[in-house]
């Protein structure tokens, strides 16, 4: 641990590169656990500062756009290596301004943003994510065909939101930001405002990388403000091709509303948090109900609820395991220390949705946790609600993500867990706790599941997504605003891709990638067949 | 050649494999070369009729996406082969309905278009499009990593809106057809109201074999109408999961703005064509250029201009060489035998744009085919405008699509190519004319010339887009609307399809795609490396 965890200087944006307090408006964080005002003031950015972030960006595009999938892994690897040197002042900063354990919870967060750069770098450096394909011309093809290459270049500049429920992993050193720049396009990073301070030592940290490899100033900006009005103006930056989101629908919402009105409408790719329904069937719950109602709990109240991927919705049958499996749900969940929402947005929409819940007739309130709304330190208990199916089908209020430790049991009649899944809606993930020598019998719900989720998990808990190639953190919407674009995992660089082909080009034309000889060595698809 | 090209039965909707005919609004296609109607009697789909459409692809869809790629392969044969036995049918109405020549232009369009779904069944029966990627789980990583298994699946009902260019290859049995069919998806294709009777035969066809493949009734549907509300009312339709549009960026853009109002909003791969810029340097003027000025009007007058691909705009440098060319381009358009346009709408909008383009100060005229306004038979020869750079530079007429055999020549100093890319905006395609020896001095241009269109040619012209996997129609906005889909060749069906993840899911349960021991031999990425 270090002493500098308290910033003393007065809160920046990061304009292409330095240090901007133009605007005139301020704010400062809060301590979560104490509810006062700490740190330095931070001066919102102000038009003309998002204007000469993303008029920067957009001349770092035209710089980067010539760079080799080597020198952007270095500049990507240079970045995990700086936010690697801040380790012990971004963690205490993110404690202090989120009130989230420094251990295991951050410094596990920042190995994880570090190790989204590395495995980006190792990515571009192999040159997969260019998916190029060549069709040689064919002469006796009719029509005959001409030479085509093709191959993915960025997009250029890219809108960053980030989330406050992970103020390293997806904030300003996110995924977002890791796969942008991979795929070569510069960003511009709103930063969330309840966390400030972490947000400019980590953007200090991506600035210093991106000076350390020559890349130009506007690689990297970050802009910082407490109202909508700077992520509105960044949205519509003439500049910017795309927008990364993580937050609530209503954000998520509004920014696509906002992007499709621009002269050129750019796609949001906004991750907009879910349910995460878990359906239990009866052998499970004969064979492991205890053990099962323990986990649930520990992953309902990991990181206060606070995660995209907590478990809002259980499905459990009725009957005698059925009940007792809830009763042992209410147990462990009552035996959970109280500990800080992030911030009073949070706090006052987990209120309000509990409220709205606890109010609809024919749902119990097993465990009421409603956060006080005064303006001292505030600590919540997890919720639980008890209802049943047709409650649940009749109730919009029932499939509103409370975002926060709160979960709805829905009991169902044993064995209709099929009649259970079209109900669901989109979500992020669907999680079924069964027995192995159910799961034949299960394929019949396959389809649906499915349609349900971008994630289907058999046992284990929807918290807890892995950053490896075959994972797919999306889902129909609302989930995300596009189904076909995963923001975790390597895939997360297709969203800020598009593919140019070249025509009956000569070889000294072509990029690297394209030219005949393969000089970079680059994975190719080469006249319909795989990859060599 | 068959007897069968008069319709006598009234035209007809094909609603879930049954004609319907329940509307009270009809309309009638045009002879174009007369100008007269021809041809039954069209009942306008009802909002009743759409509905039923839409109903019957969510429940075909429920089917579908159980399919396996070899099944839904076996019915785009099907499709294909049904087409070809309805060719001489095919051919002959569509030419009566758009006055395209039979012989070789519809012949070979056909021929493309069954080619396309013969292309698909080879795709999806290889597994190619699954994408399938397999991470193992891995105990030793920190934190653990779960078993991950990727792979996609059709996204649902794809709402299709026929081209009036291409009445088949881009039209009801056209690449966005049978793209979303391997999907997997159900289609409701709204039929241009220009070849109504071109429409249905090939729906039927469509039709025929869909269900002699037992595909659900839903498979494929055709709502008729003239005007706008039957389109609408396919956006709006709960069912539709995305929208696929060849056409003006008009429709295109109306399409999009409808798309997102719906509760659950849904993309629009709107491709809406662009001006195809060719630039041609002074070293190809002095080799090439009456050459070059030949086969750039045989490109321009292609289907009578209407292609997006058709090269609207040349820029050529000022001197005696360009002097020439221009002089030589204009004998050669002099000599086109005027052609009838496909229908009153482009005529309509072509003789705007000309009107508006010949007014522009600094605009000269040097050939006038403005098409007559008249009731009658229309026929319309290539228009030839010329300017400056400094006039096409402040005139944002001249940015505009003139949909018809009409292009804009720009004069430019010599050596200037380099200022002229960066003013062009988003197109499909840019071309550059250009000797072999000069190729490494263009390299500079490159950059700009991606950031421009999303094929770029060298030498060759823009008409004429091979059906390849390397192929890319799409371009940045307004060419479509989203520049990493193409809507021409084997990534078409990208648009179609979205990814979900199964995690720690025994075999049992897994699609067959996903099983360890690969049943059906698709090719999969397993933990990182490249498919075997």
């Amino acid at each position: 641990m270090t002493s500098t965890t308290d910033v003393t200087a007065p809160g920046a944006n990061l304009i292409a590169g330095e240090e901007s307090r133009k605007g005139t408006s301020t704010f400062r964080a809060t301590d979560p656990s104490t509810g006062q005002q700490i740190g330095p003031q931070f001066h919102e950015a102000t038009a003309d500062e998002v204007r000469r972030a993303t008029r920067a960006a957009g001349e770092a595009h035209r710089e980067l756009r010539t760079w080799s999938g080597a020198r952007i892994a270095g500049m990507l690897r240079e970045m995990a290596e700086q936010l690697r040197a801040a380790e012990d002042e971004l963690v205490a900063t993110a404690s202090r301004e989120t009130g989230l354990p420094q251990e295991p919870r951050l410094r596990g967060e920042l190995a994880r943003a570090c190790g989204q750069f590395d495995m980006f770098a190792d990515l571009v450096e192999r040159g997969t994510h260019l998916d190029v394909v060549i069709d040689h011309a064919d002469d006796t093809s009719s029509p005959p065909q001409p030479d085509l290459r093709r191959m993915r270049v960025g997009v250029g500049p890219v809108a960053v939101f980030g989330a406050s429920n992970f103020p390293l992993a997806f904030s300003v050193p996110g995924g977002d930001t890791a796969s942008a720049l991979a795929a070569g396009c510069p960003v511009v990073i709103k930063g969330h405002p309840s966390h400030p301070a972490t947000s400019q030592v980590a953007g200090a940290a991506l600035v210093r990388a991106a000076a350390a490899a020559g890349a130009p100033a506007g690689t990297v900006s970050l802009v910082q403000g407490a109202g909508t009005e700077v992520g509105e103006a960044l949205v519509l930056a003439a500049e910017i091709r795309s927008v990364g989101f993580t937050g609530s629908p209503g954000g998520g919402k509004a920014l696509a509303r906002l992007a499709a009105t621009r002269p050129v409408p750019v796609p949001v790719h906004a991750e907009m948090g879910s349910l995460n329904p878990v359906l239990v069937t009866q052998r499970a719950l004969e064979r492991r109900g205890d053990l099962i109602a323990e986990e649930l709990a520990g992953s309902l109240v990991l990181g206060v609820g606070q995660f995209c991927t907590s478990p809002g919705l259980v499905f459990v049958p009725e009957g005698v395991a059925g009940d007792a499996f809830v009763e042992r749900l209410v147990e462990h969940l009552s035996a959970v220390e109280p500990a800080p929402l992030l911030n009073a947005g949070i706090r006052a929409g987990l209120a309000q949705r509990l409220a709205a819940t606890g109010g609809v007739t024919g749902v119990t309130v097993r465990l009421d946790g409603t956060p006080t709304q005064d303006d001292g330190p505030v600590v919540c208990a997890p919720s639980l609600f008890e209802t049943d199916l047709a409650t649940y089908r009749t109730n919009d209020e029932l499939r509103e993500e409370h975002f926060g430790p709160a979960s709805i049991v829905v009991r169902h009649a044993a064995g209709a867990t099929a009649d259970v899944v079209p109900l669901l809606g989109g979500h992020l993930t669907v999680t079924l706790q069964a027995e192995q020598d159910e799961a034949e019998a299960l394929v019949a719900l396959r389809a649906d599941l499915v349609e349900t989720a971008g994630r289907i998990l058999f046992n284990g808990f929807p918290t807890g997504v892995a950053v490896t190639t075959a994972q797919n953190h999306t889902g129909p919407y609302p989930a995300a605003s596009d189904p076909r674009f995963t923001s975790v995992g390597a895939r997360a660089i297709d969203r800020f891709l598009r593919p140019v082909t070249f025509q009956s080009t000569p070889d000294a034309l072509l990029p690297d990638e394209l030219k005949e000889s393969n000089p970079l060595g680059v994975p190719r698809t080469v006249d319909g067949a795989l990859p060599a």
